[in-house]
């Protein structure tokens, strides 16, 4: 099974960090591939990163279609950018990670918080927990006040941060588990959980064992419907290449 | 890895047949066992059966506590009884077959119908999924009018009442996938997805593999709020055995 | 008239409290009786409790049908366990103080808080708020933080720190009235109302008041669709005295 | 106990009919009396009429709080206009027939269905069922189409148009319950649940259980925020005989 | 075109400086005329204020329709008094000031809050919420705790308290815009709007601009369905002159 | 005022009808300029095409704020591609036509229906309704299943399914109004509504209003919050021309 991580923005490091932390989680029988788009937003912060972002997500379904052995895909960011596109791109699932914390942390509690990275990005995690039907799952969506790239560059800082506004959302919301709101944490799961003793659920984990879930069972993405192959089509300039695809890419 | 499979009817036949669909899904890591409650109804179809079952489905948790060797528990009835009774009394995930299916639908397609049995359990999916945040994603709930038993005892007629039903879902609902609401239809699965041509998705199977991705994850029924174990305290009567359990049971 | 209260714990004390308080609002042409299972835990503290204590309601009820004479039943702990069970095993009216509190509370103010015994307890209420339609209604659960048999063993204590938690409802939730969270709080109901100065629900009164008042009117629980007699079947173990039943039992 | 019954409209023969199925239903300990306002429509059937209807619902409370013997009103058109002004202007228990008869079938049933009279109507009920809670317990508001004034004047016609709109709810909205969507249609209810089979709610009646519930309890419509009486002030032209009144009026 | 600003309350200042708040940001093709009911409470701060000034609504528009020359009504209280009455009078648009400030405040941010002028009347804001649809966008609603004749009266110390709440609602709520909850703060919002530096929105002006945009489209109250002109029919005493119109009243 | 619409596909005669509508409806004082991506699809009929869209109305925005005079844009596709994040763009307001549509349909009816082109889009139309609030005033989405295109092609043919499907709507729905949905059809409204006879409404021009009323207002796009500018940051690969962008871009 051949599972492909797809990291929304462009930070390589971002990508080898999310790809070790899914790889580590993998079965054994998984491979594990990671990647990210040529072009687009080092860090996704606002809906104007997550809507650059979503092109080259759906590229790189694109792409990896054209590779032709990938059986599950997963959008590595959590505001799950370009997860309808991408998922009317192929049969193959497609799994987002905010809506794999999502639903699994509805599965080891009764009500979550979430701990992301700014506050500005709480509306889109509000916007999907309505979406998909946990608005009142989650009891409150906090934000550490960092940037996502301080993940990268100020680790240490970070992380007490976000174990501040964990040990926070144990205390004082009426939570039995917490929500990672950001893949950039993907690999400080562990040491976090430890810290707060609440189950922690991240999305990139949380949306390989998904992804492989899917696989395993034969479930595919519905093409019966509204995630059926979008129609092909002429596209214009820059996106030209994108004209009158066929799909299935691969067959 | 160990799961647990609790059939909460106690007719052994149905047993079997969830125990092999479970085993034909697993990862080859994982060891599925199956049980059913010692005292209970052989089907259940109505709350009070549900009721009934609830009791059945905590006993075995709690035998399965006392083995001390198990890793999650899937709740093998639609109406996913005593489920949250059930995760008080471990730290293990408890899966219920409606929610693993409810769950599942929403990654694969945006709008899903369950076909289930009788048309009087109708009621019992439509409170889970509000309690889930599942009710607008569930375009409809359609009953073949089949009595679960007739799963067992005329498996032909059966399939071809539930197969109707599907394809009646598939061309008047606007939906993407079907969720089979009956642990009892499990074997059936692979047979009606290819004459239905949409994804129809299994909770027995569906459950499993969220209880291995759990169990992978390392993520447990979380044991802060309102999910920790019972206060110990004195049962009257035939239930005296429940009486001051000290969790957990197997420390 | 007959109205059988029916306390899903085993704690007689409790009982004889909840028939008091109900005989002392009762219409002087009605007759209430209390009962309790044989078998179940002395208090209803989670979600184990509670499943364990929907058998016994089960079966109180079946006693009363065979009894022939009773016009309807109060399920007398605030999580109604087992009430759509209940519903189904009889033509009799069947109703939960959970519900009943709520209901009445909605019409003596436009937003209500409940003021419960321990904070685990308060997804039940939350749940059973989302089912019956008042999640709206209820600005928020509060907890006193007592054990259930603490208001039996310690009632001066537990009195004072439900009124505290009354008081602080009513200064800071933005309500017109409290609902009491515990059937065992039914004798308090007045005191604490002088206390707090705010119109007090306690649901064994309001369930009383609401069950004579279908009775009166002729309405009995619905038999057509979902809350129809169970069908008739086989339960194994110790179970197995509810085997093809045949309702209604006293035809 | 003394309830009031107050007709929203000016029609004496359905006071009347409204008062005689209240007294039928009336505690024999309970006096009813009827009454309607001494200006407005003749019937009910439009946001318009409701509006210019909530002024005599409201000038009949302050009556009836002048009078200073009674103990709960019930307002009674199935729009429930001018509920919440009329709650303001007592200590007494206020309820409206809609909500009533929306309460009492969710304690029969899991899910009713509306009858009422002219479709232009539904509207109303619908925002009725939102604001009280009870959306997702109504399948489906249907309309007879018959104008108010025909219950009193071709009542058989009238009669069978309900009887079948009722058959077709019994028969297509998957429900338990009917609720009577006009107080018009009260002296009918028993007759029409006797041809329907199924439980029939009626509001007036609903209404005056609830109202002798809550007056035997001792509650009384909060004075606690948002229902306290209202400030004394100015009203100006024929409104003028409003102009500081002082609550409670009676003291 | 030619916009009437109804004023429910009856205190010809308060009309004025809505009709001047109004004109100022008319286009100038547009012709503002203001009025206020000859009957009906000096300012409205509870249900029972609301339901009275209903009527005076209701006949301001009966008004405007035999003058006919009036394009489009704006109810100008924050709680749109009778707005739905008043549609069914006219095939002219009519806009409550509640709605329009909603609506407008939906489309500069992803939430607001309100800053009412009393607590009491924060429940009638919550009910229109619920009913248009925005209870997920409004954050909070906030009460200055000032009588709405303040504003008039002592307009130095209510602007305070508006604004001291207002800088409330910006620090603590997560907020982008601000709702002003009352009619009479129209002439205060830039000043606010400048002292809080986020958007607030008055629903005043924004009604005036979103019945001029009705207007202009060509497009005007739905007389199909729910909202059709009300059947003649008789109204007696005071309420006579409403008996048999026949509408449109100027045709 | 000069107000930019962006038809958010690449098809130049759909812009130029666009902009008619939008003229033809604007003030006299109001300058309409229109303009397409240059790169993207031709039509918008699946989530891909809406995500790779949603790039040329951000930069049809960016482009607009370097010009500098631009006072408001609308987004000009049903589905309301990139509207958050062309918000988070400027401070001018930014109006999608789906939004406004929606919200003008229920200023003028209690409910609507919405008539759109292709069944598979009527997913996003309910996510938006979701989203904006207006889940329960849209009774139905319908579709023509009709290809966007063929409104250009095939004009006749087009405009008759609309009107058929329109009028059972009108017929079927208890509906009081519809929207149509798709930007494509804002030439034919007049005559639809002509020919169906209920309010047709349509988000181009209906989009222009409310962004004339917003400007007029001095209500400006909250940059306080979730919509504020997007922090600068580095775009790799062909996005790196909007990297490090500081806002606002004009000043």
């Amino acid at each position: 099974m051949h599972i492909r991580i797809i990291n929304p923005n462009t930070t390589a490091s971002m990508t080898a960090a999310m790809h070790q932390a899914a790889q580590h989680q993998a079965a054994t029988s998984t491979t594990v591939t990671a990647t990210q788009p040529d072009a687009g937003p080092v860090s996704i912060e606002s809906h104007f990163d997550e809507a650059i972002s979503a092109v080259g997500v759906a590229e790189e379904v694109l792409k990896g279609e054209r590779e032709g052995n990938i059986d599950a895909y997963v959008v590595a960011c959590f505001g799950d950018p370009g997860l309808l596109a991408a998922r009317e791109l192929t049969r193959a699932p497609v799994i987002g990670i905010a809506e794999a914390a999502f639903h699994l942390a509805t599965l080891v509690s009764t009500r979550f918080s979430i701990v992301t990275t700014l506050g500005r990005t709480g509306i889109i995690a509000e916007h999907l927990l309505e979406q998909y039907g946990f608005r009142h799952h989650c009891r409150r969506i906090r934000a550490a006040e960092i940037p996502v790239l301080d993940l990268e560059h100020h680790p240490d800082a970070a992380f007490k941060r976000i174990v501040e506004e964990c040990c926070r959302a144990r205390d004082e919301d009426g939570i039995g588990a917490i929500v990672l709101g950001c893949g950039g944490m993907a690999g400080l799961t562990a040491e976090i959980s430890r810290e707060v003793g609440l189950p922690v659920i991240e999305g990139v984990s949380a949306a390989l064992k998904l992804a492989e879930s899917l696989v395993s069972l034969g479930l595919h993405t519905s093409k019966h419907g509204d995630l059926d192959y979008p129609r092909p089509k002429a596209f214009t300039g820059t996106f030209s290449e994108l004209s009158n695809l066929h799909f299935p890419l691969t067959r």
